[in-house]
């Protein structure tokens, strides 16, 4: 620095980290610091650099962490943690509809209970190191004031059925319902509202045209459950004669601006198409085989250039939101499907909850990166355990050795959410209250 | 409690848990406790019928805590932690020729680094709630006397290939290293030595046959590295005209004191074979994704009544030594590669982690349950973390929820050696000092 650059001001100062920046250059600083005023990245770089250009109002110490963007979680069903647990390792139709729907059509229709859920959910992605996640759920609108409430970043899709769901009619009715929460949550600093279909087996060709169409004038995403099994594309192609991809494309709703969920069943042709077109793919390995649907074609579907994230899924069929944990299972079980060591690289998992899964979601130009100007949403994991050590690459403790519970810190939009793995603005005890109380009910149900 | 029965001493009483005994009626205990005297388990029961009929010297509440055997990690290879992640995502001759067999021949051969990792693999297991592990290595004599500072239990392998090897001559001279081994770790509490030979295409049939001999001279358990991929099948044939199963039951060397690790690739003969012979079956499902070896067939071994316990195998491919995460992994895998929903359920993930495991190992009668008269190795896990709630059924909290960071106690022959995820007994930054100096030596090799 030369005598002449001005010191400026900083609110946080994280100093001395290992700083994997994920950046195009995808920099690692070995010692680096991360400045941030209000809600932005304000510079990144060299610690003695910013340690010398920045005065901080607050400092954390980075020593022997990796602090990296927060992870992004790009299909969630959040609510739905009031179900963790609740019925495993049955057939996949008996699960469905003995199960989860019956204990939806009951439970999923109390907002009171999904905000409880919301919340635990909420709770368990930020010690988590997810800063933030694109759900598809019921009662939206209402959700929304509970993400708020807790500093966390969230995308919420109300999803849309032909039919009426436990939250509201369905059809019209729900495009009304998701066009209001959409203007009432507008340029909300941390919640946005976006449109969701549920699949192109519960949606006639109809609305999901008037879904994407809404999308369009909203200028936000809209997401589909697409392709999850050989089930729905052999139901598709009798009902629409084309693969559920292809149905898709001859309705002309898929373009950057959408999200597939799953992909797991894709032709060849599906692959054009969703590279072609610029579609985003949610990506739920785990999800996919307790649910035995398969494994996506995630390396065909990267080596095309198609930004594929990584989702946990709902955690009645995961069951839990753990970013680390899904990453590591998704980088070996495409190596297993593929035969080949090589593929799902831990510098291409890390990328894929990143930087690649802000792409899927249309958000990259707000976080996914520790860059200048974008949203300050960031983790600091400690590398500090027997399991972490030696760190030979950063990328490969990352994915095959850290775990969830390394991380330390949490930041989202500026704002210091979890420190020393302890919630900072959340009452725990109260969550757990609630949920005591509903899973009560619900054991009594079952 | 009559008035009669007299009031016992235990040493330890972990009261008011949620007991999962994994005895023969898997008895859970909603409220029960355990009571240990010695190395032993004294009893186990009620919580209100052990506190009247136990006076304990110590007493460890378990109070929303789920108390269970210690888990049993059938395959290791722990000194390599001080390889972990040092070579990812790359083919595999490439792995093992350039970077592996490199590595050991510089690092493996002095037993001091060995020393160092495996201290640093014990604290590692500790931690996530691993009691016992049967490992295959080199210097197994000497390693013995970490094994046994540390309070941890294990049986150990010296590997016997025809070659030399970092730690001795090889053939005729590693048998004579067992032999020692053995004889000098007989009857110690917590330390086996064992006898393993490397693989089928590493050591002749003739010193396979000794190996095994010498392991019924001693009364100890004959592992071996088996089937583990297409290549190795390919070769066996080759060489002997069998697949390497059918080779090794040629040489009469299967029964219920051998341990036949991986068995990713079986015909319907060499299951046949496996089932008939007792043979136990040590399964490392990450690992053989992660080298993209394949999914051995565990839901047809499990239904044919072979015990297949869990193994890491070493970090160097794993890249840890987490048997939580490996048994979730697991769950899911056979489910996909099955698929199946209901094969390898929470429950007989559980099992395999425990019972099943301590019999692959010829060890059920002495741990892999909590029952009277059994060595008192277990554990007392968290759950009261947004991850953990709400708990529906123990056995999908354990597999598909809870983590190795939930572990919070560790009691290990009797002695409590993690408190409060705290090692009581080790310290760490000795270990710490010892695995930078030899990372930095390891990373000036690369």
């Amino acid at each position: 620095m030369t005598s002449s650059e001005k010191i400026l001001h900083a609110d946080i100062v994280i100093h001395d980290a290992m700083v994997l920046t994920m950046d195009k250059e995808r920099r690692f600083i070995k010692r680096g610091s991360v400045a941030i005023v209000g809600d932005e990245i304000a510079d990144v770089g060299d610690a003695d650099w910013i340690a010398a250009r920045y005065r901080a109002r607050r400092t954390i110490d980075g020593q022997n962490k990796i602090l990296m963007p927060g992870l992004i979680n790009v299909h969630t069903h959040a609510p739905m943690t009031i179900y963790r647990g609740v019925a495993d390792d049955i057939p996949l139709k008996e699960w469905l509809y003995d199960h989860i729907f019956p204990l939806e059509a009951k439970f999923s229709s109390n907002p009171e209970n999904l905000k409880a859920g919301m919340r635990l959910a909420i709770a368990e992605m930020l010690l988590s190191g997810t800063t933030m996640f694109k759900d598809m759920y019921y009662f939206t609108d209402q959700l929304g004031a509970v993400v708020a409430e807790t500093g966390m970043r969230a995308m919420l899709s109300e999803a849309l059925f032909d039919n009426a769901t436990p939250s509201n009619g369905g059809g019209e009715k729900t495009l009304q319902y998701i066009d209001a929460a959409i203007r009432n949550w507008k340029d909300h600093p941390l919640v946005q509202q976006a449109v969701a279909a549920h699949a192109t087996y519960t949606v006639s060709p109809e609305f999901i045209v008037k879904a994407k169409d809404l999308a369009r004038r909203h200028d936000t995403m809209f997401s589909v459950h697409l392709s999850e099994n050989q089930w729905e594309v052999d139901t598709i192609r009798e009902m629409y004669g084309a693969t559920p991809v292809k149905h898709l494309e001859r309705l002309h709703v898929l373009d950057r601006q959408t999200l597939a969920i799953h992909c797991v069943m894709l032709s060849d042709e599906d692959v054009d198409i969703l590279a072609e077109t610029s579609t985003g793919v949610a990506h739920s390995p785990q999800c996919n085989m307790k649910l035995a649907n398969g494994a996506a074609p995630v390396p065909e579907l990267l080596r095309r250039g198609v930004h594929v994230g990584v989702g946990t899924d709902g955690v009645a069929s995961n069951n839990d939101l753990d970013m680390f944990d899904e990453i590591r299972t998704m980088s070996l079980l495409h190596k297993l499907s593929s035969n080949s060591t090589t593929v799902v690289s831990a510098k291409e998992a890390v990328e894929m909850a990143t930087i690649i899964g802000a792409k899927a979601i249309g958000y990259d130009d707000k976080i996914g990166s520790l860059e200048k100007g974008k949203k300050a949403d960031l983790i600091l994991i400690n590398v500090d355990k027997p399991h972490s050590k030696p760190l030979y690459n950063v990328y490969s403790s990352l994915v095959y050795s850290l775990r969830s519970s390394d991380v330390d810190t949490v930041i989202v939009n500026g704002d210091v959410l979890v420190e020393q793995r302890q919630l900072l603005k959340m009452d725990l005890s109260g969550v757990y209250e609630d949920i005591e109380r509903i899973a009560h009910d619900i054991s009594a149900f079952l």
